[in-house]
């Protein structure tokens, strides 16, 4: 309910919008010392081919670069669509204001000095900025970044040394170092640019703004993300899930500590680790995580020319066996497949190609092929039925006319604009030439065979989950019940509470009753029937086994009044300063193989729901898949699906299938269960026991937040 | 007792060795087409430097390029050291013997057409060729390759056409295609080679004889190589060991079926899949296996110039945070820790960079930073105590003096020399100067942070295994014991010699006997005691639980009655073919965790031991462990540590630790076991079930070769 109003919110306030392609550019604090970053930028603006007006803005001056200098930008007579601050922070604010007089739309602010200090004064001049230009409905990229770019239009309103080379893929970068980085590196690669954007402190324009950017954006085919933080998950979420419907996205994140200090009192918050809310949220997103600088760019290279690999077949050609065999071993790993050429295919092969060569995939055209091979095996392949797409591989060897074979690549790929082709040049300066041939005709060219079929298996996308996040339609008299329920609740809830609660929401619990004395003890396990399980009740114990707190399988009177004991003196002995609610007697379902659903509040992407293999084996093998809440019955089944564990649950061995639906709704009902309550934060349901024809949740915890 | 044999002969046959530094080369086939390889290898020899004689051979001519030509070898009236033939292959064997009666001491066959083409001619072309130079105490270098290079004395007898430069790298590669590829990369990165070979068919010299060449020539420092199949398992393991104790082999294996079509019917067969043996092999050896080609130039460079790290404990420097984070998200994978610098070191950086620079790891020095403040700041991390290794990123930010940047860190290098340093210098066009000073200088610069960090990780080198793979000298009396029971046995082991078998070694099996109708069942029930299990006996079953063979935790006359009519009832139908033997009942032992162990025989590396987590998580986790027999029992303990089960068996929630010591010691016997019987081919003890005083073999599989 929280998250709703909040982006309701977000959507009623109606941002200001950035301004893409600006008919005039004011720098506030223009300089001609070539040391400072305002000589840079405005050589850089005078030099890219930006044909609008530039405004060098500096009191000192009246000419800079040859081009007219004003003393304020309320001298300038014309309009100005963006500003581009470079003057100390303590001056920045005032600037701001003068730019809200003058109906200035955006303000790229390059000056450092503000939250990223983590000085009181920093952060209050930041907030000061951004009340600014709310007053002024100006947008804001910055403080503390590099700039921006819009190579289409000539526009560089930064100080990246490197021009950036028009194409179809926009970066936005919380770093400005790695915004110059990876340009200056796809100097070499080839990778042309719709718009480059050092987003900084995203004291008002955030990565959510800039996707929501390069969704209408029309130059923009492909959005390449680094971010070091997210700073509305929820959103991020829905944006990105929208938006890489049309336009693939790939992020890499860096630093691995988004769930920051929130203390994890559950086993499902320790399996969570730092990244599980980051993983489920790119799932969730259809993100593709690219989890080195090299796979960003290889990724981003090969999505944003190629249309979508349709099925896992692909074919590869290479002019030698190594390099082939390597890119196979790969395919293997990435989830594709060299299927058999169809009998048609190598017939036609074996036309082309010499006797030694091999028409098998990986089609080998051996070391002396030139140019009519290689576009003839390519032509082969990209026309049978069986084949969707096609890694091309190429080693320099002394007879290899590189340069020819890419020029035959180029042409044969116009002929066939539908099926995904990924290319490896291997080498250095013989193959140079080549690969830029290639990637300015924008066929992808990577430096490994091992890249090339990583990348050509992004193409390849899995029926996307449509299911919306947005939350559904609360049964309110369940969740005003569980409310009244937790209200006043802090910590971990005792067995009664947890049982009330989840009988609202119909989780299958055990029978079972706390008793405060040995024959009170006796009587509950009568009245269940024999065998019992007994258990610590306790509001301080979290790991009941681990301080021998719990005792299975009693048969008899006496082995109950033996646990009994024996439960009590071990939880005195080694935690003598937990409140003990007494000893909670149970049926014991001595059925089915143990897994462990649960659930956490990430602060930044909301509730996540988790389920895997239980018992000791969560700890050892974290078999485990998380998910945004809310799950559906569909995703909870894709959820368990992609366990290690999904073997038995289908049955192995000998034995049946587990009860898979009963547990695929306990998944749902968690989600519910959260997203109904916010103040529960963590849930631990372990172990679920999961038989063929039922499952019944052994133990659980749950913990509510302090601050409820 | 059979490898030990083989190896001997090996070393009695006295090899002629390959000549390093020929002071005289002969081309056979030389040409003046410049479309031929012929052409091509005289141009490499004629312009490469190399100073000493050289002999083009080719009737048709007197001169080539200016070189006078020879009809024939014995023409030639000095002598030869190295001969390299590249005529078709129908005259190389010809060729070959004229050139033996000339006393040639080295062959390079660079001409294909033998048996790599997989037909009878090919092979037999080949044997006889091998068998020419055995008479003449040649050596040969392929057929089928690429030729050799040696840059230190401008030696490039290939048709590879980029000159490779010197250094201390020696790069053996079984494909002539991925060593062009290789040299052509390294034009640009810098790594420089003391040796190239292509060994293509490897006929007679095979990568364990040019790890022995590389081993005693003093120009090679790191050793790389590229294989797709490996000749001589053991030998290779032997040599390797040997020679990475001097000097660090990095190898890159493509292909991924080095077991071929070897039959697997046992878990631990199916558990090995195909790179068990080669990953257990590299361990084993101290090699250093690469997953990608880039990976494998990267370790490349690094082994080759860098001292080792000494500890897990490095520090970061850089000029953005960006790629500062990356870095230390990555050490954490690599298994390298930031530690925290010393104070001293702090208040030194402090001293030299500005206010707003961290002086925490990683160090910031900030994007303005020039020479001097990453001089100080590699000279104060390099002189911390709690620092033993340095990897230094730079991003090339506009005023960034790159160069200036390598020349300081080069000469910091050098005050440095004990302490191993890899640098990530990120971009394209900004860098590729400094690249180049850096790489020159011999420090390593890699294009990722990533890849820094994880290339810096392979310096650290753990206690190397001293343990040689020599056979124990077996005892005796129980190895000529053990083969007298498996004489003219073959295929699956009954029971009764399992254990026979098995008590010879000492390993511990469980009470029981098999019945053959159930008032037998009863008696042998009767005499252990209950409870016991009752499982089907068949040479022809292999997995009992799948079809309802095994019945556990039989307490009673009534419940061995019912199990016996099941157990049966079931495995008729089943198993309508299997021959029963009959039902054993055996003690049942209801304790501990289920563990497995495991050997197989592989046709190259000769046994191998398993061991894993056992039961139904056998097949879910594959948590397992494979090492080269024979396993002493610390190998054993390290190959236990190495499972994600080790928490298990140290004791976690609450349990005590298990007999460690008992399952180190079984892993060991039944290392022995596999070598002193060298007809048994695949051991599974499944589970083998380990409390905290005991352990016991539950059930066991034991399969004799056919061929025995």
């Amino acid at each position: 309910m929280r998250v709703v109003i909040v982006l309701a919110i977000d959507w009623y306030y109606n941002r200001p919008m950035f301004t893409l392609e600006p008919a005039s550019v004011a720098l506030i604090g223009a300089s001609d010392e070539e040391k400072k970053l305002g000589h840079s930028i405005l050589k850089n603006l005078k030099d890219s081919g930006y044909k609008s007006k530039i405004y060098p803005i500096n009191p000192k001056h009246t000419e800079l670069l040859g081009i007219p200098c004003f003393a304020s930008i309320g001298a300038i007579s014309e309009p100005i669509d963006l500003a581009v601050i470079v003057t100390p922070a303590a001056t920045v604010c005032d600037l701001a204001q003068e730019c809200g007089k003058k109906k200035v739309k955006t303000l790229v602010i390059i000056s450092a000095g503000f939250s990223e200090l983590a000085t009181d004064e920093g952060k209050k001049r930041e907030r000061e900025l951004l009340s600014i230009a709310q007053h002024y409905s100006m947008s804001i990229v910055g403080p503390n970044c590099l700039g921006i770019l819009r190579p289409s239009i000539g526009l560089n309103a930064s100080f990246a040394a490197t021009p950036s080379r028009f194409g179809n893929v926009a970066l936005i970068s919380q770093s400005g170092a790695m915004a110059v980085a990876l340009l200056d590196t796809c100097e070499e690669t080839g990778l042309g640019f719709s718009l480059v954007a050092s987003i900084g402190n995203k004291a008002d324009l955030d990565e959510s703004d800039f996707l929501e950017i390069c969704e209408s954006d029309e130059r923009t085919q492909a959005i390449g993300l680094y971010l070091e933080s997210i700073k509305d998950g929820r959103r991020f979420v829905e944006t990105a899930k929208r938006v890489s419907r049309k336009k693939p996205i790939v992020l890499i994140k860096s630093g691995n500590s988004l769930r920051g200090s929130m203390a994890v009192s559950s086993h499902t918050g320790a399996l969570a680790g730092s990244t599980a809310a980051l993983i489920a949220a790119c799932r969730s997103a259809g993100i593709h995580r690219a989890s080195t600088t090299e796979e960003f760019l290889d990724l981003l290279s090969v999505l944003s020319t190629q249309p979508p690999l349709l099925s896992r077949n692909i074919a590869v050609i290479t002019n030698a066996g190594g390099p082939g065999v390597l890119a196979t071993d790969r395919a293997e790993s990435a989830g594709l497949t060299l299927v058999d050429l169809t009998e048609g295919t190598k017939s036609a092969l074996r036309h082309v190609l010499p006797e030694a060569a091999s028409v098998r995939n990986p089609v080998d055209v051996l070391g002396d092929a030139r140019a009519d091979r290689y576009g003839a095996a390519l032509h082969a392949c990209a026309e049978d039925p069986a084949i969707d797409g096609i890694v091309l591989v190429l080693t320099p060897q002394v007879m290899t006319p590189c340069e020819d074979i890419a020029k035959v690549i180029v042409e044969s790929a116009w002929g066939h604009p539908l099926i995904p082709i990924v290319t490896c040049f291997m080498g250095g300066p013989h193959v140079q030439k080549a690969r830029k041939i290639l990637s300015e005709a924008g066929i992808p060219c990577l430096t490994t065979p091992e890249a090339a079929v990583q990348a050509m298996s992004a193409l390849f996308k899995k029926e996307t989950q449509v299911n919306p996040l947005e939350e559904k339609d609360a049964e309110d008299d369940r969740s005003s019940a569980a409310s009244a329920l937790l209200k006043n609740q802090t910590g971990l809830l005792s067995e009664e509470l947890v049982d009330d609660l989840f009988a609202l929401y119909g989780l299958p619990t055990p029978k079972g009753a706390v008793a405060t004395h040995a024959k009170e003890a006796l009587e509950i396990a009568q009245s269940i029937g024999y065998p019992v399980i007994a258990k610590i009740s306790s509001p301080d114990i979290l790991h009941k086994t681990d301080i021998g707190g719990i005792a299975v399988n009693l048969k008899n009177k006496k082995e109950v009044e033996q646990a009994y004991r024996d439960i009590l003196a071990s939880c005195v002995e080694h935690a003598p300063n937990a409140a003990l609610r007494g000893i909670l007697i149970q049926q014991f379902l001595p059925i089915g193989n143990e897994f462990i659903i649960g659930a956490i509040r990430d602060p930044n992407f909301g509730p996540l729901v988790m389920v895997g293999l239980g018992g000791i084996y969560t700890e050892l093998f974290r078999d485990t898949c998380f998910a945004l809440a809310p799950v559906t019955e569909n995703q909870a089944y894709d959820m368990l699906s992609s366990l290690k564990s999904w073997k038995l649950l289908t049955g192995m061995r000998g034995k049946g299938a587990l009860d898979i639906d009963a547990l695929a709704k306990t998944i749902c009902k968690i989600s519910t269960l959260m997203t109904d309550c916010p103040t529960l934060c963590e849930i631990d349901l372990n172990p679920v026991l999961v038989a063929q024809d039922k499952i019944v949740i052994a133990d659980a915890k749950v913990v509510v937040a302090d601050r409820a």
